[in-house]
């Protein structure tokens, strides 16, 4: 129920929803058109604006610029996040966090991340022109670096957000993927010097919600517009580095060979294995190889490889990670081939909170929308949020599961019953 | 036996040698030190110095100037090798080339290559300071992209030299390693469009010499300083693309996937085990392998990867192609995934021939010099060069065996000794 306080903004209370308020359904869309032109390959299909790059700080500039000729105020933060909030906001009531990331893996798709922000610019929007008094301020984010794709650091922005970044490692990190880190940082706006400041204290926010892609299959094979995700995935990753002996491919014969290569071969099958033939873990992935010198005919000397194993159950996780640096040692003293493996902060497998869920659900039932509690096999910004904030995630189907790909695809209007979903979450959530 | 007509050169003739003609073992050990500064990478003692890169046409510069300032007449033909001639050679004599190539592969070693072509160019020196009048006329030739490391097309130089490159496979396999071919030819001083003016005409060459480290293990293990190589390495390379699907590493579940990387790992265990359990071929090698987008969180679309394998005869190395062709088609059959394999022009398995072996024996006899006859596990110019000429090598020890990284190494005495044998073995056929 929303009533109108005289010369004020309406006020938004109990458990109703005000029937008139709803997105720009046009706009949501056009906006996400406009998008995906930052960092989109000609004749390709696919998006590659990774974290840091100009593509990201580029899309970053325009999402804001529109913000601004909405009305509404935009701040980027040390982190280079971008926060956008209703003129006037008062900064002391709790905040109803709205957000996701701009950055795509290399030649990604056009929703993964982006629909979340643009979706949350658009509520606030929404609830910024509707003069709506709430008892939370509605503010939206776009998280810097969720993906890590060009800079192997995933979540930059959001572990900003919880005063968590080891400036450090993401240093070495971004170092690694050729990115200067402290450059490329106030190229988009943020500073890594004085980092710490974009940390949120704690009790600032009251809930955070993100609005993703299913980004697989479910949603879609059930016919349901809506998910309701009840906890996201945990992943372990494994940067691992072989070292072999670099060679002439003519005359180093076989048994005196120390090929990384053969080596790491093995390593991907060993890690494919984890998840099929020994059940140990939802999913095994090598996404990463590189091999040195990387010569037709030079036996390669180094190989460089990241694991990634994911599972919603934290000692499964764990098992197959020992399953895992156990092959590898095997592997090791069975070829004579030194193999070491670093594991990386692992991210737990990670609840969403029960108020957040019941206001996702009672919003889709308010819109007609069927729903249904999901695990989410990827990872998110709101895994990291959850460090200091409740969290809920709401879902759309994804056509055919794919994603990180450039034919990821979500229809419309499952585009739209997700904006409006998050919409009416928020107002839920002020209502209590 | 040489004589010396009044006020002219020296005349060799007969099965004698001069004693008094020597090389200067201090020129030859100085010139190979610093040809090694062109693509030294500081720090980390390999030498990068790929086919028509800036560093290969800089060292080509550095030895022509070197040996311009020797009294010696230097051109660079269409295919940017370097010749280098005694000052006003006769140009309607027979040649006996002398030569090797300068480029080297990605972190490599400083002998491999550059030794013969110091060597070559040394010997032509002591013979044009001598003024020695021979029947045949001793040239020196560097050899363009031998390797073929930096642009996939290896044998350039020598192809050219037989007429036989194929300059829209050249500019293909070019662009494929990020080289425009035509303006890099140009900058080294080539011509791409009359290339055809380097093929040297049937019968203009009475024998080709190549003097090389052995890259192997063989002569170290007997203590044998000369090895008289009776035949070299034939070798197949197949360039092979997995197709498979690229998607997200999160919430692809594992039945759906089509893993290219994990069918590549496949592929590199076979090529390794046609010539470890299988026998089929004496070396079989993966030394490149590309995966796309190559990113932690997203399974690999694509992996492109080069095979190589090697063996003396014939039968075997196509025994070992059939081979593995079969064992991608299973392969592509059992995952759904689409392998494409391409088989480059093979090298024939290449006998050397009989007056240049009993010249180099003779030679290395003369001067006391162990010598034996023995196979050659690499491939090298004077294989392609055989399909216009005689061709003979001579091997130094190589320590360890190890070549094509950055330990290669080859003991001082042993460098003196093998440029000493080039020389006398090229009196030796002069005196035929």
């Amino acid at each position: 129920m929303l009533s109108t306080p005289a010369g004020g903004r309406t006020r938004a209370g109990g458990a109703g929803l005000d029937p008139g308020l709803d997105i720009d359904a046009a706009l949501l869309l056009r906006r996400l058109d406009e998008i995906a032109a930052f960092g989109a390959r000609p004749g390709l299909g696919g998006i590659t604006r990774t974290g840091l790059s100009d593509e990201e700080t580029a899309a970053r500039r325009y999402l804001a610029a529109r913000c601004h000729e909405d009305g509404l105020t935009t701040h980027v933060d040390q982190a280079a996040n971008l926060i956008v909030r209703r003129a006037g906001a008062d900064h002391d009531k709790p905040v109803v966090l709205l957000g996701s990331h701009l950055d795509t893996v290399v030649d990604g798709g056009r929703l993964d991340g982006t629909y979340g922000v643009v979706a949350a610019c658009e509520v606030v929007r929404v609830l910024a022109q509707a003069e709506v008094e709430l008892p939370v301020e509605p503010v939206a984010i776009a998280f810097t670096n969720e993906e890590g794709a060009g800079f192997p650091y995933p979540f930059f922005g959001s572990l900003a957000l919880t005063g968590k970044v080891d400036v450090a490692a993401a240093t070495v990190a971004a170092e690694r993927g050729g990115l200067p880190l402290r450059a490329a940082l106030r190229a988009a706006g943020g500073d890594l010097d004085t980092i710490d400041a974009a940390a949120w204290p704690p009790g600032s926010i009251a809930c955070y919600l993100e609005l993703h892609i299913e980004q697989g299959p479910v949603l879609e094979a059930h016919g349901i517009p809506i998910g309701v995700v009840d906890a996201i995935t945990g992943r372990t990753i494994l940067d691992i580095a072989v070292q072999g002996r670099q060679g002439h491919a003519g005359t180093t014969p076989m048994a005196l060979r120390r090929d990384a290569l053969a080596v790491a071969a093995r390593v991907v099958l060993a890690v494919e294995e984890l998840a099929t033939e020994r059940g140990l873990c939802a999913v095994g992935t090598v996404g990463r190889l590189d091999a040195e010198p990387n010569v037709t005919n030079v036996i390669p000397g180094r190989v460089e490889l990241t694991a990634e194993i994911r599972d919603s159950r934290p000692e499964r996780l764990r098992a197959a990670e020992r399953a895992l640096t156990g092959e590898l040692a095997r592997l090791g003293s069975a070829t004579g081939i030194d193999i070491a493996a670093t594991v990386r902060p692992v991210t737990a497998p990670t609840p969403t909170t029960e108020p957040a869920r019941q206001a996702i659900a009672a919003a889709a039932e308010a819109l007609g929308l069927a729903h249904r509690e999901m695990f989410s096999s990827a990872g998110h910004d709101a895994q990291i949020v959850s460090d200091i904030a409740p969290i809920g995630m709401i879902f759309v189907p994804s056509h055919r599961g794919i994603s990180h790909a450039p034919d990821e695809h979500t229809d419309d209007a499952h585009l739209i019953a997700g904006a409006r979903t998050l919409l009416h979450s928020v107002l839920r959530l002020a209502g209590r």
